[in-house]
């Protein structure tokens, strides 16, 4: 049972380096959230267990891959930037995508119960990836500060939605009453209406979730009398900030560092 | 916080489209499970529990994506074979591996207290993914008989490896005396020295796993009274047979048909 | 001014392997080629001068690759099909599609003045280029196919409009005229208005150019007294017939042949 | 004959979109053409006639395609460098690489009797093409450089070897004269051997064929008494310049502009 006739199959596997000199954006994205949210009945618009599970899989993500400068977050996906000049894996599109997917679906059940203690997973929580290239600094930028603003008005729509929905209306009707609207009539709405005052809302709503790496002392062991030793690490540190305008890249330089 | 100035980094995202009319592989391999499996002490060269659990996860990638016709599985790796004609996802590469490598692993962390009960799982277990696709029927089949003699190769060597280790050699006097050897060679070494007759070895070590879809009766719903309503559905099935030769694809012509 | 420095750019040479054992076709188009011919009076709706030249240009890219099996022509576009497993170029898309382009391009300049010895050429002729793979034979021949008929679709709708121009009508009336008509129309309105029988005109027109290799007597050289000397010679060789029924391709078994 | 049936076809025709935001390179090669200048008793090591009628064959290329900033060629070698933000041919790789490769092609045979006016075509001249995109300025400029390092180390090479071989050297004995030697051992070579002061060649040969777009008075149409009417154009210009140091894009911020 040679397997040297069949081998010239391995041929078919057709190269998908990705450019280099590039940043690499690997996008994962939860499949059927809507339903899956439902089934485990989070909470409305955001469930801060949830949320706080997709950062803690987004930082062990980063703890396993040291090329990936940041990532970026908010309900059910995640971006993960890798460093322009990475050869982590030689920039196969499909090593990249699949290995961050993966492991971050692996922590997404692990730590499911340290999250959500009384919610047994009822369904196999799943990601899809993807991988992008972007030439330019400023290209990453706006990417990231895409996200953002996409998150600021995901939020903004869905805090004034479900606070419609729990008042009494259909969803039908609170969608009508949404269509078309600017930001400042939503703001005002949630003020005068529900008493909601949106600036006040937490950061991680509004904002979504950062993670870079910061300095911080960690534990590497213990002493034979049990004193913790501690040494300055890099730690995967989630931030809920701008990351649109320039202080934020301007007070954290190594992100764009060559 | 309008996003419109930033969505034109949208159109860096190229197509990544499979060519329609092939057969496509996903297959998976596990990262680093060299030490996975040191860590979690499984035994050598097989531990039917991690095989087992790894044949769970593949029918339940193959429950959530009826688009797969079959998929082989071996240690840590998995392939699956979607249809020829499939237009899962717009034959997309990235969405195609990274779900279904996103879906095995979910079940291989949920799964795994079943199957290593006693084995806490001590590290994250990753998948990395790729797609190939196969013009022809035959270079289908050539891919799994490749993958097939890979497993029955590998299975002998490392029986007559882990054989020798066990019986005092070191890793490396181990692998001299296999160096360049021929199967004859292998199965008189187990049969003399070990007393190990290698054709009475388990057919899941030796062939691999085989998961097709097969009839079945399956419970649906429960009347009432509790008793249980079963209806024909087809249901993924692990079989541990030979698919290099004719009779597997005669007798499952199915999974050939257009 | 060592080069060794700057070499880290070859880096971003990536990869375009097309897929192996599928058939892969090279057509090309000629860009602009209402104008280019407006600019040198082809006669409409087809000038006899200038599909020779076409066909010339494959007969020659033919001689020139080897790997080339078919080739089939209409207007000013050319298709060419390579062997399923030829290994021309490392089947490197850009590599195949540029030189095929290359060859016919430099041959239609050279070759134009004895087409149109009366018309100079008096702007670059130019011709893009892609490449498309098919995994199955019926793919192939539906190919072909597609291309057969659109040459029959196009060229009883032309034969129509320049008919009615020709008589008087503006481009616009006789658009009017043929919108929306079938094939039987069309042919009744030549027939009726015109005198012209479809069926009469020149295969060339009406089913396209097919440029195979057939075996024929060539001189190789000459011996010391002027006798030529002859050798069977496989040769490229363009007919005007139908690719679409079965006869052709029952007459031509080497065509698909592995 | 109906062509809807075969139309599927089409959807095997995948996209090859070039990332956004980069600059594209085509470069193209001639093939064969140590033969094909043997068969035309091109002058070695440079023939002037054959370079210019390159250069000027890049030069249509810029007339015709606009978005090309900037070519540069050596020996039988061009590239073509377009803008970073460039939508021609929706970027589409084999587009691109086809229609410059096709229309230089076509002027290189058109344009081959004004330059070689005693010289009869006597085979088909063909180049290959490639598409290459580069992320950053700095990286554009690496390319640049490192093709102009090529130009410089090639030419130094040839200088000498056919100055050995014209005086009478195998080719072997003057290749095994210069294995491994430094540019400081041809330079003394040239001078003492053959009175040749490299310095003094022609600045074509040492430094390749830099075309730039540079504001000049054109004729435009010529009034009725014959005086010609001139317009300010920006026209395509050869120079033979140092494109490695800064000194030419700070004269030529245009080039890099956005």
């Amino acid at each position: 049972m040679a397997s040297s006739k069949y081998e010239y199959v391995k041929q078919y596997e057709l190269d998908d380096t990705l450019l280099p000199g590039c940043w690499i954006v690997i996008r994962l994205d939860g499949r059927g959230f809507t339903k899956f949210s439902d089934l485990h009945g989070f909470e409305k618009p955001n469930d801060k267990r949830a949320l706080d599970l997709m950062d803690e899989c987004a930082r062990e993500v980063m703890n396993e891959f040291p090329d990936i400068r940041l990532a970026y977050g908010e309900s059910d996906e995640y971006s993960f930037v890798l460093a322009r000049n990475t050869d982590m894996y030689g920039r196969r599109a499909a090593k990249l995508v699949s290995l961050i997917v993966s492991c971050f679906t692996a922590n997404y059940v692990a730590r499911w119960p340290a999250h959500l203690p009384d919610t047994p997973l009822r369904a196999s929580p799943m990601f899809d990836g993807r991988a992008v290239c972007y030439p330019l600094d400023s290209n990453l930028r706006d990417y990231l500060a895409w996200r953002q603003a996409d998150t600021h008005i995901n939020n903004q729509y869905n805090t004034c939605f479900w606070a419609l929905v729990k008042s009494g209306k259909t969803p039908a009707e609170a969608q009508d009453t949404l269509k078309g609207t600017q930001a400042a009539f939503k703001n005002e709405l949630l003020f005068r209406e529900f008493g909601i005052n949106y600036a006040h809302l937490p950061e991680q709503f509004k904002k979504g979730s950062v993670v870079t790496r910061q300095k911080a002392l960690v534990e590497v062991k213990q002493k034979e009398d049990g004193t913790p030793v501690l040494r300055e690490r890099s730690v995967p540190t989630v931030l809920y900030v701008d990351i649109i305008r320039d202080e934020f890249w301007e007070g954290n330089p190594q992100l764009l560092a060559p």
